[in-house]
């Protein structure tokens, strides 16, 4: 018998007991986040009256490189987890690479994504706090199904904004929010002062998350007994994917490998330091050389082309001032179809990483995104996400090299989510109308000279 | 540690090496096939035109127990395979049953649902025996789906004739056949000579699957190179389903339980035969007394309503006479929204089964079924496919006996789909306009009187 393995489980006691938290292993901490007014560094406490307290304990966390996660999410987690961690043995061939590519199989959770691993903890510490109501901005919907989801596992009421260009590009992910109780609007909506603006401003704004964050924060600020949660970009969301990158470090010791390059596509970061962080831990304590790529669309290049500035992670500029990579929180990202990543800017973690070296960042045409999401398809039989098509992209980039070069790399990518609900965006494809949007230097450095005026 | 476990997997190592064949060792053989001009018994070699003669010889063997399954074959299985057996702690807790409900979930093959079993098997077989170009008919869409998926993974050319009620109620199947490169064509259609005949009768006619299959043999018989494929009904399509069965056995003793009641819903049997055939096999041989229960809708009672009788397996009448349980080939199902039911008949070996008491039927209105499907959604967190969802009604329905009687029984059912591309069904139903759809005692005799007529 000499047949090759394909795709590795973990049993179920080996799912995760901790998350690993980066904050405090990382070489350089990253910088304080500032009230925007009296330009002060905040403390949990200050972020209290917008989420759990748990939450924002972990948020500022820079001590314990293990949080354990409590047992009822555990118990959550096992409705899907541990995920699979798949050998591309079909790509590999279809690219006749002598890489060997695995990748993490996020899209099998009961929501289609990755996002459901953070949704459920945020979920349960508010409830755990006694609050009834939740609200959340979602772009292409992953975020929003999944938190739907968890808010009714744990008896709460949601209430979502939809990127309004998603909304109705991918009506099918509404109506999953909506099996799961949830209401849900399309953003920008004449339901906030926030929103308003924007639209007496320009009627026809297809939304962003951006603005749709503003729209739940306003309404979570107003709203007796309601938290508001984030889908990515803040580190407890990054802490709580690290679930991804745990398992998977044990799934490819039972492959017998360890990977050379990981990557993953990148909105705000948190599928990417979900898969990232856990091997990261390795390069900064024990020397290890894997190369960590983030892959982002070139229509919202915020790493590759964005400034570290401290911005605002909202449109409205409700948050706090966060110290990131960013266009600009005025920036609107072109109706492309990977919905999940159009934010202007990445995360504070990510991006203090990113300015020490230790993650590099490439961007992907629109197009590219889908040749290589379809190739995929037609070889792993898995239709990606949009989103995950990126992270497609870049390993197929590497994957080549190694052919050029002879080189046997291990490349380790996410599949984050997969694209059934995205089958319009597919049909444009196919259809041949797909365009490209180049954002122009002159685009970026406007909307950073805007920030650095403010 | 005392934690329960919620989901069971095999090591690729157990994956099925043969499927199970349940005519070898049924009680009474099923009646034989006959040619409908001179009414004499098929052969194996009577179907070579039209299906690959392999799966011709599977449909006629009636000595082997067990079938081997062709490398090639289980490694493409791999991709998905074993599917997790499932403890539904959720929905038992939701119901306040003490039964044990599992399920079986066929819903994370990348198609979506289990029809990818005998879609991988049939495709390679017309690639082994030098086929180009391989044709079927599809309801909802899953069959077709994975038929372009597995005509695409052995290079073959696929052409799909989707029901044209499902291919304008979810236009996202189509675009997935797309994706994996098949030509779709919504029936009946002016492309064949069944449809034209329909079409010109019945302009507005929503299409059924006897319809499609008549196109598609058409199609098949008329076309250089070309085989017709069948998702459902015959009985080398319930062979290769009985992976599911097989792995759920080995399952089943990793919790440490054995089924009392098996559910599944039913179209043409493919699923129902999958799951049950391989525990059935224990009540004929081993003295067991499991119980197994097909869920049909109640607008497409074959089972339950229908008759026993010679008759078409389409509804242009281009297939043997097939000895089974039947409302008349050219009944026409009302437009359900679960399209891989709406099918006139059963295959021959459930007929059989069904004549000889080794089996039950049940069937479940439209709303009952999406009742069932939304409480399982939002306890277990997987959005059923509307076939699926006649199985969860009747698990349900057993489940609450339980609880009245205070019995402690464990039922299995297989979850054959999720309905993540059937999103409108759900949004129908949440509107409150979903009406069911009685088929009157009046239409059924007409039909089958209309039958013996001929």
């Amino acid at each position: 018998m000499n047949e090759k393995i394909k795709r590795y489980f973990l049993p179920e006691e080996e799912i995760p007991r901790f998350w690993y938290n980066i904050q405090a292993e990382m070489p350089n901490k990253p910088e304080p986040i500032l009230d925007p007014k009296t330009k002060k560094r905040l403390t949990p406490k200050d972020l209290y009256p917008l989420f759990a307290r748990e939450l924002c304990e972990q948020e500022f966390n820079q001590t314990d490189a293990w949080i354990k996660i409590p047992e009822p999410i555990r118990e959550m987690y096992k409705y899907y987890r541990s995920t699979p961690l798949v050998r591309a043995f079909g790509l590999e061939k279809a690219l006749g690479t002598p890489a060997h590519i695995y990748f993490k199989n996020e899209s099998v959770s009961p929501m289609g994504s990755h996002k459901l691993n953070s949704a459920i903890p945020q979920a349960y510490y508010c409830k755990e706090e006694g609050v009834t109501n939740v609200t959340t901005e979602t772009g292409a919907g992953q975020w929003g199904a999944s938190l739907a989801y968890a808010a009714k596992l744990f008896g709460l009421e949601a209430a979502v904004y939809q990127v309004r260009i998603s909304y109705e590009q991918k009506p099918y992910r509404k109506s999953i929010m909506q099996t799961f109780g949830a209401q849900v609007t399309p953003s920008p909506s004449m339901s906030t002062r926030a929103g308003k603006n924007i639209l007496t401003a320009h009627p026809n704004h297809p939304g962003s998350l951006g603005t749709a964050i503003s729209e739940a924060v306003e309404l979570a600020m107003t709203t007796p007994n309601c938290k508001y949660t984030l889908g990515s970009v803040l580190n407890h969301v990054s802490l709580h994917q690290t679930v991804i990158g745990l398992e998977a470090e044990k799934q490819m010791k039972m492959a017998g490998e360890y990977p050379d390059i990981v990557i993953a596509c990148f909105g705000g970061g948190s599928n990417f330091c979900g898969i990232s962080f856990p091997f990261m831990r390795h390069n900064i304590k024990d020397n290890r050389k894997t190369r960590f790529i983030a892959a982002e669309p070139a229509s919202c290049p915020k790493l590759t082309r964005g400034k570290f500035r401290y911005d605002f992670g909202d449109e409205a500029g409700y948050t706090p001032l966060l110290p990131m990579y960013t266009l600009g929180h005025n920036f609107t990202p072109a109706n492309t179809h990977a919905g999940g990543l159009r934010y202007h800017g990445a995360g504070v973690i990510v991006s203090q990483l990113m300015k020490d070296g230790l993650m590099e960042a490439v961007d992907i045409e629109q197009t590219e995104s889908f040749d290589a999401g379809t190739l995929f398809a037609r070889a792993e039989g898995i239709i990606p996400a949009p989103e995950s098509c990126h992270a497609i992209a870049a390993t197929i980039r590497e994957a080549l090299k190694c052919k050029e070069n002879g080189e046997e790399k291990v490349i380790l990518f996410n599949l984050s989510g997969h694209g059934l609900i995205d089958m319009a965006s597919y049909d444009k494809y196919f259809s041949g109308d797909m365009i490209n949007y180049a954002v122009s230097d002159e685009e970026i450095d406007r909307n950073i000279a805007n920030l650095d005026k403010q």
